[in-house]
């Protein structure tokens, strides 16, 4: 099934052409899994093998603001910077704008300001485009449900549809071939203690996407069938973990969770490693810490830095450990 | 099943009491698994869940001596020095010998010698179980087919079933509860262009038995139910690749292998992690240099250190890239 259906039908076939508003707006989080989101059922419609769980960062994420372009092609300015328009990053956002104009002729300008970490391995994407699918909402006053945006925004990038959201979010693997039951939903949780600290190893761009190693694990790694059960475990944990509020029941489902991501990875071929040296020293780190009673975690998504998961009473601790760490807000409460 | 019932089915019931020679004499390799053993499915005896493949090192290995003691108790020497008799060593050797002598009264001066590098990760244990093994047979006339000496050697130490042989060799891991078709069968190639060599990057002790990791690995990690099938392709594939001499399929298999045996430890709980940040710094120079042209892959056991795959045409180059590596010999024409 194509993308284009997909919108067709969550439109019913009619899809709003004029803007309501002069402005289109739109905010998105962009969000850390906890319970990793890896491999595709379907690479068109970026439908997942599993489902997966994610806490969102409500302080990093998108802003995306729409108005009507006068030229005949749309302008892209990202954090003050116009993006040229054979870029991959206009390219991609030009071909899912082309998702909702059909043969239409209106063209977008539209400015983009990310506060997110260069190079932390923050998905920019994902609170990219829903922040982009939120705006498009806005501006054509689409009035649509959440779970169509949800669905709306993996059609751009898969780990987006969870960025609809605050808090913890869990998105739906589904089972339906045309992805209408895979979207997220934002569990009733909220965990003011829990903390995220960014370690950052390396600002080097990635020696290979998370696309391309998703595919390549599906595609070779035997390991790769256990997943799905790996998964299912660990997701049924870890909303438990949040239901009683035991950290370390939460934080090391997680942390295996992330290292079996790997290990799918790293048994594909080619291999895929994301680890630096670095990233392993500081893995050592957290192990020993934790060995001297420390209540200390971390995550790893597609990139070689680590997301340590802790409680704020840990916060000296943690950063006497880790000068460099970069701690992130997760609720308002905080 | 205890392994003393084994030990009494090999020998019909009837364990040689007298020693038929003055001086019991007995050689072993060390090998190196292209295809591992990891994860027992009987702690007990040995036995393994899965087949193995593995390369025997010819000149690294262990020569044991024996003679009948005049004290009532056994001495140990290993490497010119007497072992105390409550260690480790010393309590592992004492038991094996136990299987043998159930209640008659000898024992034994051990003289071991061993030319493996320390804290190499070479398996000792495998070629000093094997090597015992061998003395025993030769000391009390046993007789015994090497099927049997390698189902003996398993008792001390799993890996010891595939150091009877020098060369390629496949431990069959049987499906009996007796474990008496789970013992190692050389396979007739050869391949005198093929080289090892020993990346050595720490000599710290082991932070966790390969033993227990192993089981650690089988109890905790959902990643590993899929070991079996890996192992099983790996195997088949390692064998049609000894069968055409086709090295790039061969060592990367092997590599492959070992990096998944690794993914099942990482995945987990505790996880396992082996990799030191050296570990995977020389990982990353390989697979560059692989990039570049040259035929060079690796193996890994549970240790840090990578074992390195190469023709020998590539010798110079490996040694330009890594020139702390140990060359191993592996066949005698070399």
């Amino acid at each position: 099934m194509k993308k284009s259906e997909v919108v067709s039908h969550i439109f019913h076939g009619h899809i709003p052409k004029t803007a309501k508003h002069e402005k289109g707006l739109g905010y998105a989080p962009t969000n850390i899994a906890l319970c990793k989101y890896w491999g595709k059922r379907d690479t068109e419609l970026n439908l997942p093998h599993t489902s997966s769980l994610s806490i969102a960062l409500p302080d990093k994420g998108s802003m995306t603001t729409l108005t009507l372009n006068d030229k005949s092609s749309e302008t892209i300015i990202l954090n003050d910077k116009e993006i040229a328009l054979d870029s991959v990053f206009a390219q991609r956002t030009k071909a899912f704008l082309d998702l909702f104009r059909a043969n239409q002729k209106w063209y977008l300008k539209i400015n983009i300001n990310m506060n997110i970490p260069v190079a932390a391995g923050l998905a920019s994407s994902a609170s990219g485009f829903a922040s982009l699918v939120c705006a498009l909402n806005d501006l054509f006053d689409w009035k649509l449900h959440k779970n169509d945006l949800s669905i709306l925004a993996r059609l751009g990038s898969g780990s987006a549809a969870r960025s609809l959201w605050t808090g913890f979010v869990e998105w739906h693997a589904g089972v339906r071939p045309d992805g209408m039951d895979s979207f997220g939903e934002p569990l009733a949780f909220e965990w003011p203690e829990l903390c995220v600290g960014i370690l950052t190893m390396s600002s080097d761009e990635k020696p290979i996407s998370s696309r391309e190693a998703m595919q390549t694990t599906v595609n070779s790694s035997l390991l790769y069938n256990s997943w799905p059960r790996k998964v299912s475990q660990d997701l049924s944990i870890i909303k438990q973990a949040l239901q009683v509020k035991n950290f370390a029941l939460l934080a090391g489902t997680a942390e295996s969770n992330a290292l079996a991501m790997h290990a799918t990875m790293l048994s594909s071929w080619p291999p895929i490693c994301y680890f630096l040296p670095e990233t392993i020293a500081a893995m050592h780190k957290v192990w020993d810490a934790r060995k001297q009673g420390l209540q200390l975690y971390f995550t790893e998504d597609a990139g070689p830095n680590l997301k340590l998961l802790f409680l704020k009473e840990d916060t000296a601790r943690v950063q006497a450990l880790f000068p460099e760490v970069e701690i992130i807000r997760l609720f308002d409460q905080v």
